[in-house]
């Protein structure tokens, strides 16, 4: 099994920004372990982040249409999840399971971030675990595989 | 850790209705597998079903206020997700931590479903997922706990 | 054939409430006639109300999967008809025809009673025909199943 | 007793048009039936269509204000239902009452369709029950005149 | 003079939840001293609470058709002030003067909690002034019983 | 000066229909009074009325390209108001300036009577002011000229 | 008969502001015309303006509730009619009758202006017939009485 | 203690204005009941009525910074509460405690009138109860004090 | 191939009305060409022009289920674009594809033309080309036989 | 060049109220210093407050078309700015450039404090630069005259 | 005559991405065709996909001002069309005619695609043709010309 | 002090693209006289622009990470101010006050511009006063530091 984990807009930033939001891990240190922990599990993950709406885009193409063998992809789209239809449009256009994360519960945020367009396209949404919310996505496929 | 699962209405009757939105497994199977599972890892799961707004208030003020010993709660609370407010107050009410699953991914159904008015007293809400959710909230409990 | 009446709120001070909107017969009068009228024709009906938004979805529930051979459904949600996406699910999730009545027109009241969220569950809704809203949906199974 | 059903815009089309929606039956071969069925107990049927809002206005007035002798009308206003305010103040300024009749239930359609104008200058509407509804609206009036 | 106060969900935990919201006094050990104030001026007030919409609306249709003898009711919905047309009606069903009591200023708090939708069907809505504003509404009873 | 008095729907039940909104007098008995009043002034004034949006839209083109030399139209469309953009497109294409009158005071009236689309492509909008409405419209058109 | 003109904020400007809207005579010129014209048919019209919506309020008492012997009132609220509730409450306090005169077509202008919350509160509304909507206004009051 | 009434628009016309509404007393015998009583037990109370935002705003900002020695304030805005943001401003810039009056049930009122936007800024909204509103907010003053 | 060119109220005016929104060329001067052109091609196109909704309605349905023989329609519904959900379902009542035209471009003009009511029940629309517009969907009909 | 600064409601309080959002520096203060730095550059500068929105009016036409000889105006109409359609139009009438400036950033505040109504009709709105918004409009003006 | 077309984000995959919504023929493969075509009529045309909002300005800037000499742009902005203001200012910027075009009939699908943010800036907006419509865009730049 | 100005979509044209709103003097030449003037006062000011969403993030990441040494940015976000919650986010997300400028008035424009989702992140917005709002921005962060 390979996955491709994709992070949108300022999540380069997380253990830096809004602590109290985002927490004060850095995205890859906890890559780092997520990684060596399913590889043994015989599980790939990759790992890619932009702040471009176009890149994002496609980045979601190669692994749809190329020849990399992903099996089912994590986004967190960042704030492109409230408005970017084209984001959205990109993960109906590929033929692989793409599910949606969050850090924080943006259920419980201001009324512009509880509505999440690109999330309509995703097989499920997790939102507010922190990173283990990534975990448990991959977790997910590893499991979905299984049966 | 004590964890306490409450499923809303028509809950009970998962595996039975629309298998396409909600699969074929009944909640019961799920749950004796989860409850087994966790216990050895020394993880205690109590699981409580009701139709009634009123009764699910009821369940949440004694898990939270009674002498049970709970450390966290998952909740999924159906339909009334989207307009019980009476719940969100009695989850914001009480001082534990509640996490919010959906079997299906609510985000990509009907406009009335996309809002959460539970979730937003949540910690996390996680949709989509399937039976699965359950278990990734769960373990996010036990991981959180070990940190 | 056997069909079920079930009313929503309120529904039990029908005759006493409000007679300008709802007419000064109690229901049970009604029920009555009507039940016995059908029984000759070989239609039984039975009817059960609450105040309880709970009850009613397990009285949905016992319905449709239990081992009572009930036909169909005629339901009265009162106000919960505008906003319970609850009941909504109940009827959605049991395999029987349900039909909505409404004493009153609900068209012509105000705004927030102009919606019917368990209406859409259903295969039809009848509202303003007073009591005989009941007969006709009761007669539209018994035709129905003639065809 | 002298009843008037008026039909809507496309209704002519009934029987030929989205079957899966309107059925496949005749809107005249059901007339006819229905039409010698009252008759029998004293009580006359005419019908007129028309896809023309001004039209349907026409008649409206003709039967409240002519010498037809008229006790009651059944109207689907088919979409003009959803919109044409002329038609309910048409219904509204004739001493008439009027029944309003849809053959699917609008309740459960798109949006735009969920609220009826007409409705609301309406005695009643039935909406779901198919052409059964038509006759559901009648015996409302004869059962109404008896008492 | 009899007069019934009814409290909605949550409102048994006053006292313990959110204390800078709801202030850190128990209901009970306040209704004891105002029943006991008012017992000495003649009027008897009785007290009940659930967190159950189905249970309030039974317990307001019992106090209005009863044969307990009230006078008038004071009624704490809790959240269900803001969507429960169920209870609404109930409130518009019986014969009987209702004022609502919050103990928090709802007009201050978020979008959805400065509608209330029973509010609408009572004489008064009285909000903010803590477990005063159970005192108000009885007092207010007993002063309009001298006019 | 030549003007043309034009009536949407169920303005010719003007003095059956609703006397408490629209007063107890006919129409043409005001027409009369105030065609042989402006006559004696040289002004003449034509009359059409019409319950269909198509034949309002007609005349009013024959009115602005045809030979019959109107300077002005005074025009009461009734319901259409509300929600006739058609109607509005044709006031807006003819070469001839356009006051609208309503007997009744739409701004206090239903919501969607307080909008009227026709109006914002008027010279001028008069409501409220019985028959005397038309009466203004025209005297406008007359003392207009004369500067 | 004895009438009351009162015109709102930036009203004293007409015939300086903007004159491509509202025209380029000034009200008094207008005024005094209309007055003198209407004082030889025994019609007395007096002249308030303010841009004060507290002293509006308090003219309309005076007018209202004092001995001045005031028959109806002519108000043109400028842009308070799209928002002063406390006029409008003003207005349908006292015991006379109120017109409301725009010089300009509201319903042509931008959408906040469409919406008149004064002129809820009047009899009739006249927008757009320039400065003889105000002669227009005092023609009903006189015609009406002599009715 | 020292209190200060302040009423807002149209609220000098309470007894005359709308009886059904407001009732037939005035306030200023109202007032003089209720300043005497209290003053017996301690509690001066003054009274200020205007129909103007502005000179509103000024009094609470006088009795805010001045030297009056004021404890708190009962507001009674009238509507202005609907709309007048300034006033509320006014209110969240005084140190003081203020509450909010209203005769009427405004939660029973028309769509507009049941939003405020300056009991948002005050401590409590009491509506409803008539004049003995004003009656219970002073009483919560005091009862306050005491504790 | 046979197609019918439908165009809805006021169009019959275009080069008279409007000129700098709808151009200066009469629609039967284009047509004209255009019949000739495509004649030649062995597409012969009839031309129907109507300001009533309710002739729209009947043409498309003579069109749809007559012996005519068309393959497909071009229509422009004027400003019943917006609102018509009658003449939509008349669209959708009938088995040929039809492509909806607009000589301006409807998605620059103000906000209630924005939406095509009759639009969402046509295979394409096309708005802004001017009376190039029918010639490109005439050309596609050409093409789409042609595949 | 000469200026008038004219602040709205509230704005006498400033550096006494709320200083987290206002600061703690009074206006006058403030505006010596602006005052006497800018009388060294030709330019004087006239300061006017009111919480009154009918005054503030009144010195803008007062302004605009007295022979005080203003060049520009710099207002600040504090909570009017949400609403006051009149002090919109005001500034509309007058043949002054006006610049609106805010102490806060309204744009970070509530939703009802994010749209300004005055600002429309202003040249430019400068929020959020506490006082020092006063002195770039002011600077504004300047260099604007020296091009 | 020379042109450029501009396809959005995601158009890269059409063809491979939903057939039954883009058809299954590459643009590429189209775009061969249709540049050739034109070619020989003397009409050049380019080609720029991007699925970067950047990107797009970038290449409108550089059609718009470089020296490239184009005559004109046709656009499909994908997703782009719904929220892109950059995109449409970037339209709006350049001394180029510009006509969008969409394969799908966006008219006919959710709610959020039927506004086109792009469309507004545009002459022309073709919805629905399938690949048609860019050559319909083309062909209509070709006529323009020789008119 | 050190600042960076950010230029969003399109202003790379101002000068040449609709001079009628934005002027007709290029930003460069501005940027020249504004850089070179404040380096006298020892401030350094840097220049970047970009059409790309992506882009601006990334600057503003850097400006606010990295080890320029800036003291605070001043931004003009262009379109991207209207919908950008990723732009917000970043501007969120660095330790770095932040100043929003608009060339136009964007308060006076279309109702989509009149929100600015960016500025609600940032410390300040100034809209209309041309090229010279850089400056205001600018001259604020000098005499910010200087207190």
């Amino acid at each position: 099994m390979k996955l491709l984990i994709i992070n949108g807009p300022n999540l380069n930033l997380t253990g830096k920004r809004q602590p109290e939001i985002y927490g004060s891990r850095s995205f890859e240190s906890f890559f780092e372990v997520l990684e060596s922990g399913y590889a043994s599990k015989g599980c790939g993950i990759q790992y890619f982040q932009s702040n471009s709406e176009g890149e994002i885009i496609d980045r979601l193409h190669k692994a749809g249409y190329g020849d990399e063998g992903f099996d089912g992809i994590v986004i967190n789209p960042g704030a492109y999840s409230h408005y970017s239809l084209a984001i959205a449009d990109a993960i109906a256009a590929i033929p692989l399971p793409v599910v949606e994360v969050h850090i924080s519960n943006v259920a419980a945020r201001e009324a512009e971030r509880r509505k999440t367009v690109t999330g309509a396209a995703c097989v499920a949404v997790v939102a507010g675990l922190g990173l283990f919310g990534y975990e448990a996505a991959v977790e997910w496929f590893v499991q979905s595989r299984n049966i």
